[in-house]
Parts: structure tokens; C-alpha cells; sequence
């Protein structure tokens, strides 16, 4: 399929990520506007249960949006609404990956995960070669989570005139490790909420927290706010972020705090070497587009149980 | 309807709603075993949304059972699971209940809400008069929240030898404050997550967790223990609980820490006077029996939108 020339903001879901899957994209902000985008991370069968829980137990820093539909296929996801289409891959439909290695990221900036993931199931290819389902049995077998991304609320903020300072000045999210725990799920212990960080007048806040509270699924309205916050999430030093880039602060302005989707993958790295195979998370910025809009957020409050007979 | 003098492990969830209405119990622990029981909390219909989105972010602290189907009807709760039967009442089926204003306890230990929530909705009055529909009108509204207790997963914990220290000893389970925030949602900000308190012995502690884990609805697994874990919540004193009875530690035992339902009503008591109107909860112990059982727990990790459609 060919995808025409069209701007960013133009595009359909299923266009952005077959985009991606030719990886003639990048950075996915900006894409199929109006859509939830997910941060990914893919883990072996036997760790899905505790991540789950993981999930269920942290909402806010880790929002689910969709699991794989069956472990070790890539195709499909449930709720069937997160991803309508028949054709898509998991390992291909991310502009960039990463891999981990007993917490460790032991490879970034791929562009699929074919090699690390090697078997397809036989969907979608109508006539698999038998000796191929032979061996998948001896594979092992993945499970994917797509978590919720704050780029939705984002463009929230932009269309209220509130556009976050990182977009005007074209850095990255300023990221901070916290002291707020994330709460324990099976082998995942130990890990902390991490938060993505946007300048406001102090003024505003009470405007920023209504815009972006609807946006449940995509880590919602702010953690904490204002310079006391910074002692009280336990952040040393404002203008040394963990993650991307130092923002500047306006007169007036105090710094606004949410719960940011890299929490997941430093829960990874806390597992350690308790995870036992490889983990696959989505290259930071290159999310997976779905095929959610702002429309559904109301009901996805309502869990994705919600959406099972769908 | 007459309740047979039957031991409280023998009672249904109806049978034992119908006890707590006529006030012949008191205290719910042992009542019967196999449903999961509930904290209550009651708010004008004003705060009902922030309140929602509370526990939709503290779900390990605030677990979802069940919602008011419509503000100010006491006698239905979505979803439907949650309480079967058509002859209930939020005002009168919980054993005890109490009152506050502004987030401070004006009066506890009361036998119903009839004073407190005079108008009954029409329903299940099969004919209504009609001046009190009218005046019904410029009643407050009221929305009931029914939250997940731990007495459920203490039964589990008992039938695996692995009995609660407080049970043997007939005290109240300790509960201290912790400095893990309560995710903050529209008026409900600067909470803080109680946490209950159980001493189990090191060896004993991954059983504790597995045995607790799949009570997600109901606290789940534990958000901490050992003795590191006093310092890591902020508790300064372990033998000067905050709530309940200080609890005695044998040979080799640490503490493991739960999340507890008590931190709702510390939520309402941090809003103070940012809440209009009167709130209501449950006294602490005299729980609300709910229709949920054990089976369901599954099921209701997908939150509660899994069942609206029953």
C-alpha cells in the first residue's frame, strides 16, 4: 500500500503506522491527531500476569489501552477497538524499537523487531509453511501492553492555548525520577513514578488540571504542582531532569508535574535480572498509533473490560 | 422478614444486610464468608466525579465495587452484581455509619441515615405521593461509592495458616499514615494512603503476597514490608499505629503493609471545607455486605465497565 504525501496532522491511524512500518517516520507527535498513541512494551508470557497487575495497580503512570489478544501473535489486540485493522505488526507498526535484557537496554533505534521476533504467526499469511508452526511451539512466547501516551493531552493543552513550553521551543519533555512508589505487582518491585514536567503560570493550573483530567487513559490530570512539589516528589535538582531536556520557566510560571508513560520501562530495568528473556519496548517519542480517539475516553475510565464483547 | 439465629458464617450477603438494618450486629468480620464486603462513602452528587476519578486512580487504596445508579436513589447500585436484591438500602444496611461537615466527623456510631438522608427515592414505594417527588428536588442529591475492604483477603489468609496476628489477639489490625500521595483528583488533593499492618515471618512473605494477589478489588497484594519499609512509607513510630491497636511481633517477623480502606474517608477529612455538604461513611469494622463473591474478583480487575451491560 502506498501512502500519499499528506501532512501529519491529515492522516488516518493505519496510515501513520504503515508509515512507521516502512519507517519513513519518526518521532510519531504530531500524527493522526485526535487518536490515542501508546507507549509499548512486550515482555515474555510467563512475566504478563505480573505487569498486568502492575498496570491495574498504577493507572496513572501506566494507563492500559490494550494487551495482545493471544500471547506470541503479533496481529491482534483487545480490545478489538484499539486496533481495527487486519493488518498490522507489532514488531513492524513502531516507527523505532528498543530491547532489554535483564532490565538492561542491550538495543535502541531499531527498526522492527523481525530478527528478535522472528516467527510470525501464521495470520495473516493465508498458507503458512507447516514446518514453521512446528517450531513456533518451541519459541518463546510475547505478550504485548500499548499504554497510554500524553501526546492526546497535549494537543488538549495546544487547542487552550496552554501549549506546553517543550513544543514552543522544540525539546524534549523535561522527565524526573520520583519518590512516589510505584505500587508492587509479583516480581515488579521497587520501582518509582517517573514525571514528565511543563511549565504554567500559577494561575492557569486550576485550567491545565480540568483539561487534562478527562484524559484518564493517557496518565490524566497533573500528579503535583508547584515549587514545593519538587521537594515533596523528592526531585534534587529541576533544571538536571533524569530524561530529556530542561525547560524554562516564565516569570510566574511554577512547575507542573504528571505521571509519565517511561515509568513502565524503569519498572523493567528495577525487575532486573528477576525477568527472565527479552523485553520490547517502543524507542522514547515513537509511540504506536491506535486506533482509540479522544471520544472513547470517557468509556475506557470503565476499564478495558468495558470493551470485551466488542 | 425474620433472620433465623443462624452463625454468622452461614448467613447470605441479604441475610446479614437485613441483621445490620434491624441493627442487631454490629461489627461485620466473619458475616458471610465468601462475598466481599465494602467501605461506604456517601457525597452530595456536586463532588461525585472527583471522588470517582479518585478511586479510579488509587485503585489499591480505593477499589471500585459499586457506584449509585442515580443520584440520591438509595435502594439501587450499578453494576448490577454489586447488590442483588430490590428491598436494599444505602441507609440502613450498613451496621453503623457516620457523619461529616467540611471533612471533620460531626457524629459517628449511628444506627442509620434516615435524619441525614430523610427523602426515600419513590422506589420500591409503589406509589409514590406526589409531594415528595416535589420537594425532592431541592433535597441534596446523593452519590454512594462502595469500596473494597480487606476482610476478604483475611479469610484467604486465615484458610492458608497464615491467620492475621489480630485475630488471634482480638484487637483492631494497626494502621498508620504514609507519605505515598494519593494521586490527586479535582477537590481531592494533599491525601495521603493508609496502610493496614500484618507481621508475618520473612519466609512467609512471598506465600503472603501470592495469596493476596489476586484480591485486586479488595487491596490486592502488598504495597511494602519488612523493616526497611517503615522508614520507605514514612511511618514514625511502628508501635504507635495511627488507627487501630499496636500489634506484637514474634521471633523472625517483619511488618507487611496493605493498602486500606480507611484512606477514603482520610481523603474527605484533606478536602475539609472544599466539600459542600454532608458526607457519609461507614464506621470503621461495620462494613456493607456486598453481592460480589470471591469468583468474581477475576472479572472485576477489567474495572467495572466489564459489567454494565448486566
Amino acid at each position: 500500500m502506498t501512502i500519499p504525501n499528506h501532512p501529519p496532522s491529515t492522516l488516518t491511524s493505519q496510515q501513520t503506522r504503515l508509515l512507521a512500518r516502512q519507517n519513513t517516520i519518526t518521532n510519531t507527535a504530531g500524527y493522526s491527531p485526535g487518536t490515542l498513541q501508546a507507549n509499548l512494551l512486550i515482555l515474555p508470557q510467563k512475566h504478563s500476569t505480573d505487569f498486568h497487575n502492575l498496570c491495574l495497580r498504577n493507572p496513572v503512570s501506566c494507563p492500559l489501552l490494550g494487551i495482545s489478544s493471544t500471547p506470541g501473535n503479533p496481529h491482534r489486540i483487545t480490545p478489538s477497538p484499539c486496533i481495527r485493522t487486519r493488518d498490522f505488526d507489532l514488531r513492524t507498526d513502531c516507527p523505532r524499537y528498543r530491547v532489554y535484557k535483564h532490565g538492561k537496554c542491550i538495543a535502541d533505534n531499531k527498526p522492527d523487531l523481525l530478527d528478535v521476533w522472528p516467527h510470525p504467526h501464521p495470520h495473516p499469511h493465508p498458507h503458512p509453511h507447516p514446518h514453521h508452526q512446528q517450531e513456533e511451539k518451541e519459541e518463546e512466547k510475547y505478550t504485548a501492553f500499548l499504554i497510554g501516551c500524553s501526546f492526546s493531552f497535549e494537543s488538549a493543552l495546544h487547542n487552550s492555548n496552554l501549549t506546553p513550553r517543550h513544543h514552543l521551543t522544540s525539546t524534549i519533555v523535561a522527565m524526573y525520577s520520583t519518590s512516589i512508589p510505584l505500587l508492587p505487582a509479583g516480581i515488579f518491585t521497587n520501582a518509582h513514578c517517573i514525571v514528565s514536567m511543563r511549565p504554567y503560570r500559577e494561575e492557569d493550573i486550576d485550567r491545565v488540571r480540568e483539561i487534562t483530567r478527562p484524559y484518564l487513559a493517557t496518565h490524566g490530570e497533573p500528579v503535583d504542582w508547584g515549587w514545593d512539589a519538587v521537594e515533596r516528589l523528592g526531585i534534587r535538582d529541576i533544571e538536571k531532569p533524569d530524561f530529556g531536556h530542561s525547560q524554562v520557566f516564565g516569570v510566574g510560571e511554577v512547575p507542573v508535574f504528571w505521571a509519565c508513560g517511561v515509568t513502565p520501562q524503569m519498572a523493567i530495568e528495577a525487575a532486573g535480572e528477576k525477568i527472565d528473556g527479552l523485553v520490547f519496548a517502543h524507542e522514547p517519542g515513537h509511540m504506536l498509533v491506535t486506533d482509540w480517539g479522544v471520544e472513547d475516553l470517557e468509556r475506557l475510565k470503565g476499564g478495558l473490560g468495558a470493551f470485551h464483547q466488542e
